[in-house]
């Protein structure tokens, strides 16, 4: 385990600026502007969205089974009736009501929570960069599975923390490299603000957390006085039967991020953090300087939805909707792909993670992949330390099946001309023996 | 005129965490969140929201002048036929269309914009404390007209800038103590990274930046190599036909924030900033990592609104109104507030400043006022460095005409009693002689 190099910190004497006279004022950038960099994925989607191409990349859910005509007439009444409060400003901590409904959501994964302790966010993402910001200094070091959310390494690298990974095999993070990595930075007097995870159908990792191993984590996290920060937004597009009860509703101390963007619609962008007392009063404070409150009127909608609509039968009709679409996926790997590519089988949520034949490099073969019209997401924005360079992410969540087969059967085509190309150049083409077809190592170079 | 001292630098050795020990792993929060205060503003919306109290304390706009009834049909009909978009993902930087109607909506104060230099945000809060995380490293010092609104000042202490005020007089920003403030600054080593600047209808001061003073406040920041921060949500709330150009309009290098909440509606939290194209990638990147997207449905809403409706029609019911209520809270001053009392005569927008006589603190007489059923806004929550103690920020936006006058007279009770008091213990009652009745000085303490 390595941890990465402090950030370059400001020189905050006042004798700084005589240096800096020739660089224009709209250029005079702070130093943690360094850290932001386009993630591959972004740069990835204007080419990925032309019509032709099978997007394999992106992570937008499929909003075909909602209900759009009485959603119509929903919003449409509460903008009748109660649109000077819904287009008025609101509390910076949100919608009472909703916090309310949001408790009732959670209490499905097992959360008792007071609404009081619910900080409603423009999405998580929001509840993610805002938890960082009362969190990390410069060059505070977080642990995170690796590979990662990339939105979240967007958030670490915007507040300059080092993102030490950890690795998961096919029962998500492992508990031994969890104390492992916790040891060595305890030696090295260094303990880490929180452990970022997202326990439920990882993304980009596709596995979920073995319920034995959940109070394990957090018995770790606590014997080293490391906070847990657990992102939650696919809890409740399960699979199978399996009740993987949410880190939070074992350990009061846990702060939870969740989301109505994979349950309901993502472009309302509603989301919340679930903290305790001591956090609350500060975060609701730095909603309040990034937003000054979130819309009451998306947050109205939402509750409204959940009012007046079976919301559990929608959450139902998704997981059906991308439970086909997962089979389809594993049923085209497993035809299409060749000998040396292995891939995990998630229980739930919206991806697969895919290991290349050794030598295959995902992200130099993406230009190709998209020329044969597939896209997905290289390996590497996954990681804040260069590793993945031969795993990809393919999200199942918004193509159709059959868009999904023939995507897959355009990617194996692909591999299996990389694969050409090594052996006509005589590298070694052969999988490493350890890595079998269709084995469920989310990524077996970082374990 | 001081410079506040640097915050505390958090210390990046690994050597650190060795004596934060029994700190709870929720509560070692980073450096910043000392800098995160409640508003003194915020505190009191709890209490100044019962029926009883008239509030002129908050900013909450008037959303009587809505049609509701046309609202809920088009809103309705978005959501029926362009439902799979709004309710979806979008892009980082705003709705394409949306961008290209607000370049017309800034081109009614003089600007010319190329839609892609838009970045549309959460309410222009978001665009305002993005562009403090883009420039402001610790220490990093802002310059601000003093009196400055509450909400910039929260996030430039939520990023550790320390701010400079400059002070106003009638006709705003006052160049010469602008020029003061930028010499004394750079002697002493330090050029700012920006004036963030409110010239049309100040919150909270009430006045306006002189036509003839805007190129002089832009020639003076070129000349240091400082930039301009315009923040412009009340521009098109003008009472008179005066024109203010906005600065925007005179240097294509200021970064201009716009907003949808005093113009149409305060709770979809629709705002902007425009930008130079060198600012223009790295804040898509910083927005991507606060809310991934803005909301893709409030945008559409916005976008349609403007489509759809005369919103120039709706901008003028909207300032009939404002004007309205701010012609009866000056007449109420002037017939009821006490010798002693001087106020700034605002030309559009939401505020006006009031000076108490020497002697009475608007913070400490708060909760006697809120006792007499009146709210206010007291001043030193619009200072960072403890001035304003004498002032406080009367809103005419969201009461009715009847409801202000009533405000009024007993605000002026208030006064009155606080005057008796300092009489009957021999303090000084009588007005320091420069300080005349209704004179138009947003505040003479700090010029």
């Amino acid at each position: 385990m390595t941890i990465p190099p402090s950030p370059q910190q400001p020189d905050v004497s006042v004798e700084r600026a005589a240096a800096a006279a020739p660089v224009p004022p709209t250029e005079r950038f702070a130093a943690r502007t360094s850290g932001m960099v386009a993630s591959e994925i972004r740069a990835l989607f204007a080419v990925a969205s032309r019509p032709e191409v099978v997007s394999l990349a992106g992570g937008m859910p499929n909003l075909a089974a909602l209900p759009l005509d009485e959603l119509s007439g929903e919003i449409g009444d509460l903008v009748a009736r109660e649109g000077q409060v819904a287009l008025q400003y609101g509390s910076a901590q949100g919608v009472p009501a909703l916090r309310a409904q949001i408790c009732d959501v959670m209490r499905e994964e097992g959360i008792e929570a007071d609404p009081n302790d619910v900080v409603v966010t423009v999405g998580s993402q929001m509840a993610l960069d805002l938890v960082t910001r009362l969190f990390c200094d410069p060059g505070d070091v977080v642990l995170a599975e690796g590979p990662s959310y990339v939105g979240a390494l967007g958030s670490f690298a915007a507040y300059q923390a080092r993102v030490v990974h950890v690795a998961m095999d096919e029962h998500g993070l492992v508990p031994e490299l969890l104390e492992e990595a916790l040891r060595s930075l305890t030696a090295r007097g260094v303990t880490p603000k929180f452990l970022y995870t997202i326990p439920n159908f990882h993304n980009p990792a596709g596995v979920t957390m073995a319920v034995e191993r959940r109070q394990r984590v957090l018995d770790l996290c606590a014997e080293y006085g490391v906070g847990v920060v657990e992102d939650n937004p696919y809890g409740l597009l399960g699979f199978s039967s399996t009740r993987y009860p949410a880190l939070r509703s074992l350990d009061r101390s846990v702060i939870y991020l969740g989301s109505f963007s994979k349950t309901f619609a993502s472009g309302l962008r509603v989301g919340w953090a679930l903290v305790p007392p001591a956090v609350r009063d500060r975060l609701v404070l730095a909603a309040e300087s990034a937003t000054l409150c979130p819309p009451s009127f998306t947050q109205m909608v939402v509750s409204r939805y959940l009012e007046k609509h079976d919301w559990r039968a929608q959450v139902k009709a998704y997981t059906e909707q991308y439970r086909e679409r997962r089979d389809a996926m594993l049923s085209a790997l497993d035809t299409y792909l060749p000998e040396g590519c292995t891939w995990t089988v998630p229980d739930g949520g919206f991806y697969v993670w895919v290991t290349l034949p050794e030598g295959v490099d995902a992200k130099a073969m993406l230009p190709r992949a998209v020329t044969a019209r597939v896209a997905y997401a290289s390996g590497t924005g996954f990681y804040a330390d260069g590793l993945g360079s031969r795993q990809l992410r393919l999200s199942y969540c918004y193509p159709t099946p059959e868009r999904i087969t023939e995507g897959v059967r355009r990617l194996a085509g692909v591999i299996e001309a990389e694969l050409e190309v090594r052996r006509t150049f005589g590298l070694p083409a052969a999988p490493a023996p350890e890595l079998r077809r269709g084995s469920h190592t989310p990524s077996p170079d970082t374990a």
